[in-house]
């Protein structure tokens, strides 16, 4: 059994852009901008994307999807990203066994969609993958809403 | 094994408040005002109750005690709300294995109270709970003392 | 099996300070400015740490190390006072099995030698340990510059 630890932190996109909201695999209509980024900027997706390749010890986003507009990851949602870093798991040996995301930020609201999140990501991975939704409390650049975090935890379990 | 994640962010009450400080399952008297918040704010407990219900896939904290004043978990202490999260899990068929907060602030000091803490915290949610402490070198909303956070991940395993 | 999670910041030196800048185990010439501290500032080893004592319940780095110019940790690079950590965790009955580090900040940049950094926090813990990395977007104070922050989780065993 081995743990990865996973992070990001992206900023809103200007309301102007016209750019959806992606989030914890799903899109959000009606609850504002969405997230800048080369990919649709799911914060959510890329740190447990970090989780599960430090887990297996396979280096991180950066190095599977590159950076910038003419990266591989470039125009990728979070859930296809996921099953992307999965099979490179699978291909090396590793199954995920269980991951969690913990999403701080003050939009969307994960609540009422929260089985939903979890469900399209577990989809994804191929394992229960949790997610938790707080806020900073009108603090930081989370809290002034500048932008949106998440940080991640996987566990995976070498079968070959 | 699942794997849960967990994260919480209060500001600190006004100092003319009289809001007594709890933290990490303990009030702290003489450290300062307390910590804002529908139950006592106590963000280290609510970040381990976030990590237990996610490594068992049951929602978040928001979910099991509710948000506001009318809120189920107004005016609980975190100790009572983990002894209320592991009564869930364990009706759902899950128990506890191990739990670790890292806080994050100015004040309390934790250090000489740690294992008190840990102690407290462990009791209420019946397995190993650790409790380390940490400040952002007066960097960021932890750093300028306008509040606290607490980042948490917990092992729970599926017995029936 | 034990789970621990730690986190740390530190500010980033003077650029005049002539400070070396050390990041999770290595050296980083020419990446601009070191990282303030007592020891040498390696937010990566120092949350590594603080995840492998909570694991097995041991304290975290402050209790280790001391604070302040006069600690036993004062001047001590991160690998070397990781060694030390396991050392503690051994006596105790503890060994670790697998770590990972998620470094948020702007520099130094990882990426490229990441796979060095693994491997030398690896062989200081004698498990694996992942490293990742992210910025925040420029947002905060690890996106404007001011400092790095790094979380981390750790599983531990205990062997007797
Ligand atoms: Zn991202
Ligand atoms: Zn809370
Ligand atoms: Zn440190």
């Amino acid at each position: 059994m081995r743990i990865g630890q996973g992070f990001d932190a992206h900023r809103f996109a200007d309301p102007d852009s016209g750019t959806p909201l992606w989030l914890a695999g799903l899109e959000w209509p009606g609850a504002g901008p969405g997230i800048e980024g080369d990919s649709d900027g799911d914060v959510a997706a890329h740190a447990l994307i970090d989780a599960l390749l430090a887990a297996a010890g396979l280096g991180d986003i950066g190095s599977l999807f590159g950076v910038g507009a003419d990266a591989h990851g470039a125009g990728m949602h979070g859930a296809a990203m996921l099953r992307e870093t999965v099979d490179v798991l699978r291909g090396a040996g590793f199954v995920p066994v269980s991951a969690s995301v913990a999403v701080i930020g003050n939009r969307p609201k994960i609540g009422p969609r929260r089985s939903e999140a979890s469900h399209a990501l577990g989809e994804a991975v191929g394992c229960p993958v949790s997610v938790t939704a707080t806020t900073t409390d009108r603090m930081g650049f989370t809290g002034r809403g500048e932008g949106v975090a998440a940080v991640a935890s996987a566990l995976v379990e070498r079968v070959r």
